[in-house]
């Protein structure tokens, strides 16, 4: 089931130049940085309510961040959806006609698994699906 | 002070279309329709934990909504922070540098005060502050 949106991710040129940005937009200090070298990209999270913002740097010319940035420029590039178990969200969703970017949960930040669904069958969006898996870390 | 993400903007083309595809991604049903002639909107709305999802389909060709989509196709259009007061929020970002478009709060749906600030202050996002007037309704 989902459960909340776990995060919203914004694609950004350079994390030096974002963070200082959001943080005067949101009045409230960057919680940390991290690094997802599967995705190749940096990661700044802001915590607003229960929703964390990822401003997403890529670590790669061939990260799907600077795909996203040449074509599109700088902008809001997915939103998670935190549910109760990325494998049976995917199943669900599957079933009900999604197109699937990912068919099977991977690894990504925080310890999390995640599965895209694809922006056509989600009315343009990126979507990812995600979950802690149970025992954590 | 910005509290929590209020809601998410996602412009689409028809609302017939798009609430299906997004009750079946989320696996729950739209929560309402409501028209907001002020933006020329027809918006759909989806609870997912503290945040709405508001589907936002054009109802006159000058709506921003469907310049939207003329330029970049369906897709995530906005997002809106809630704060303790949108006027003292306008006044904070302004004065940290940020670029207004809306220089004093007007009425959005829901009866919540509402103002945009422009996405070259903010990555490339869309931003709205919104806050529900004291004493309500």
């Amino acid at each position: 089931m989902i459960q909340r949106i776990d995060h919203l991710g914004i694609a950004v040129r350079r994390l030096e130049d974002a963070i200082p940005v959001f943080e005067r937009l949101l009045g409230s200090a960057c919680q940390g940085v991290e690094t997802v070298k599967s995705q190749k990209v940096r990661t700044a999270f802001f915590q607003v309510g229960e929703v964390s913002i990822e401003l997403l740097e890529a670590t790669d010319a061939s990260s799907p961040i600077a795909k996203f940035i040449e074509s599109r420029g700088e902008g809001l590039h997915h939103v998670a959806f935190a549910s109760d178990g990325v494998e049976g969200e995917l199943k669900r969703v599957a079933e009900a006609g999604a197109r699937l970017i990912d068919e099977t949960p991977r690894m990504g930040a925080h310890g999390k698994e995640i599965a895209f669904v694809h922006p056509k069958s989600a009315l343009g969006v990126l979507v990812e699906l995600c979950s802690t898996p149970r025992g954590g870390g």
